[in-house]
């Protein structure tokens, strides 16, 4: 790989993401040699660390995510990586930090390029949005600012953030981080809608019965009750990877497999997308509340929680569109916390057939995301001994050995974002969409609320809450996997 | 079940077929209560045999395939057995065989039903034919003939031993045996197709470019070197089993299930096969003869096997039909001995598509006959980590378990003698098709043995010789399987 020479600042060095993910992300790019001898991380966050702390603490995140490495190469690694203790409402902090910037550019041979990354409370993204501007830390090469969700609350915070941003970069240079369209199944789906005639062929409404889209968690809101209170399931899932799963299923096909023309293809289908409205709501989606199991309590006791909350742990609903292959398919989906598993994954179910042998199930294409990676057809075959139907799925899971060379989501998305490949992000255009979707859903539902409704309370354990089963458009339909 | 009151004649009692195959089916049979107090079963052959050591015999057949079977049941199951010895050319047997049926029938209150089974040298079917009609073996009751392959040498012999089995048995009442479609998978081929519409919508020549049929034999002649060298592999599995797989791959579909609606589906297919000239054979098909191997002998140099032989020990060759769902698909098919290892398969090869990831292969159907029941899809997938494109196999295979339930194709084959369904047996107008095309091959060959040419001599574990990739319409195609 060629080497990116560059300044990366990252907001939130502290923080949970970055050891988890980012650090560990950026060694595996460095081993790949995209960065290697011409870049610096400068980490901001509150905490008064050292440089020798902050390389210990990236040093630590590299040692508990891989196995066997040269240690000479990660104390190179982290050599490159500077702390800088930041209140991100201080002005004097912003110039201290774009001094910091400048030196190590200069250092560094990092000819003025800057990467800003945003993974820390998203109240703050404003802010350090509109210092990065006032106080001029862009540099004179290129500058990219990835920002991770929420970008929002609704659709008129989500343009105000965008506002901000834009006053220092142009919509091209915004990543707006999905780790999902980083996952190995996820990307899968365009190859696979493409490249098979025996899966095109069936891409439509002739064929499809409907989609399924499950994103299910097996754990609930755990210490983050206070932030996920005033968010719920559909802000936090359906709107970003939800949204993007299903664009990714519905949009047609792009000219080319550059960023623009996917990205054309995204709009074109989301232009399309019906906005539901209040009945639409009460009939074709659900919306739960986790009661309490045996290692957890209810959603309405977590800690920082309201007692008398309203928000969603669960919610399932229907999103249609008017263009594309699936034009009028209803795509189905539910996300939520203590389900059942933890299980992302994509059902097809297509269309019954009549047939001579009569009993016949549906086909159906399932595409699982997590915890494995895996497509299975379901079909039709004889009955051993009988005449008789049975259902026969054809499978291919990844083995251990791949999925141990599937990088993570963030390797792939912090590559995109150094060799400048927009096509894994969520452009404006989209995330405005996917919000004006998920106001009118709120909007529906603050008025039920104010009839007196509430999400319906459901046991853990279980993928959501009874009403769930009872949002599709006809009896035939139901939740294929369970 | 229901108890079907019968006598059976087994010409060949003593042979391996009615060991290995029949006495362990009819077990079955009777364990399931198809055959239970009214039956009896007279095995003839010319040896001497007494009742007592006939029914040892069938009693080892049983214990040789069945693990804890109950002592008492085979003991009563063989006590319906008994045994004539018998000269096929001899009148005064048949008259003495008449009176043994006649008896039996009473003894056992089998109404007048007899089923005559020919397990035997196929050289002796039409005398056995001509008796059983001169000196009236036929009970009042029903009155069926199985016979085993193969039915006559070409179209004329063929359709001479039609005329005398006729003089006894309308069509109705004959059941030719072809013990391929007593085959899981063969059984398998019409509910795939007819029940899922993911494999029903692409079986058409738009889709498909080609289906190639292989059945391969890892052993070579052994001690049927004398029978073999006036059969030849094109005899031997092409005019049956292959067609038979053949015709369920291209037949219509039947407007119901029943045997009747079956066989006109079929014979519609059959009147549109394009039956192949001299310059067609030159070019769409191959013909091959074993080398030695570490443990065989050449061809040439087998037991009982002229030294100057041109009997084919491997066929590959193409079929077409004018009409069904595959009109104009080149249906390729190859089989042979001592090949690189025994597998019977159907591969449905797709079109290639054009696509924006360009590399693609193309999407295969598999159905895996034997040695073990399978069905996969061949399909595209994205390469981890890059934007390649690479093969999965999504594979349906049956379990141990699944397989240990799978019966053997004689005792659903001759369950369905027992109950007169003719669905899975051959029938007349079927079979002159079938040697119409045979004897047309021959036909070609012959004159092209007159000019010189030979089978090509092929090395031992592959899957025939050289001349077998050079059958195809086109540069593109090839076997897939290989």
């Amino acid at each position: 790989m060629k080497n990116i020479p560059v300044v990366m600042i990252l907001f939130g060095g502290s923080g949970d993401l970055a050891h988890r993910k980012l650090y560990p992300a950026l060694f595996n790019l460095y081993q790949k040699g995209l960065i290697r001898s011409n870049f610096a991380v400068i980490g901001t966050a509150r905490r008064p660390w050292s440089h020798e702390y902050f390389r210990q603490q990236v040093s630590d995140a590299v040692h508990e995510t891989h196995r066997g490495v040269n240690e000479d190469d990660i104390q190179d690694f982290v050599s490159h990586f500077y702390y800088q203790s930041h209140d991100v409402t201080d002005v004097d902090h912003y110039i201290a930090l774009k001094k910091v910037a400048n030196d190590l550019d200069e250092e560094y041979k990092a000819q003025g390029n800057r990467i800003f990354y945003m993974a820390m409370a998203p109240r703050f993204f404003g802010t350090i949005a509109t210092h990065i501007n006032d106080q001029s830390l862009t540099g004179s090469g290129f500058n990219r600012l990835v920002i991770e969700k929420p970008f929002g609350h609704d659709l008129q915070s989500a343009a105000e953030l965008n506002r901000q941003i834009r006053e220092s970069f142009d919509e091209d240079s915004v990543y707006r981080i999905d780790h999902y369209l980083g996952k190995e199944m996820v990307q899968n789906i365009m190859p696979l809608r493409m490249t098979n005639p025996i899966i095109k062929n069936i891409w439509n409404g002739d064929y499809i019965q409907n989609v399924q889209v499950t994103l299910a968690e097996s754990l609930g809101v755990g210490t983050r009750g206070g932030y996920y209170d005033g968010s719920g399931a559909l802000r936090d899932m359906v709107q970003n990877h939800i949204f993007q799963i299903i664009t990714l299923l519905a949009m047609p096909e792009p000219t080319d497999l550059t960023s623009d023309a996917v990205h054309k293809a995204k709009q074109e289908l989301l232009d399309s997308l019906i906005i539901p409205t209040a009945a639409d709501v009460k009939k074709n989606f659900a919306r739960g509340q986790y009661l309490a199991g045996e290692d957890h309590p209810g959603y309405l006791e977590e800690d920082q929680v309201d007692p008398d909350s309203h928000t969603e742990t669960f919610v399932s609903g229907k999103v249609e569109f008017k263009q594309g292959p699936l034009a009028s398919v209803p795509i189905y989906f539910r996300t939520g916390k203590n389900l059942k598993e933890k299980n992302s994954r994509i059902d097809i179910v297509l269309k019954h057939m009549n047939n001579l042998y009569g009993n016949a199930h549906s086909n159906n294409i399932s595409i699982v995301i997590d915890p494995v990676s895996e497509i299975y057809f379901t079909i039709n075959g004889k009955k051993i001994m009988t005449d008789g139907l049975r259902r026969e799925n054809l499978d291919y899971r990844f083995s251990e050995q791949e999925m141990a060379k599937v990088p993570d989501g963030y390797e792939r998305l912090l590559h995109d974002v150094f060799v400048a490949d927009r096509t894994n992000f969520t452009h404006w255009a989209e995330l405005k969409q996917y919000w004006k979707f998920v106001d009118a859903v709120e909007d529906a539902w603050d008025k039920q609320n104010k009839d007196g409704y509430a999400p319906e309370q459901y046991q853990p354990g279980k993928f959501g809450p009874a009403s769930s089963d009872k949002i599709f458009d006809s009896e035939t339909e139901h939740w294929i996997y369970n």
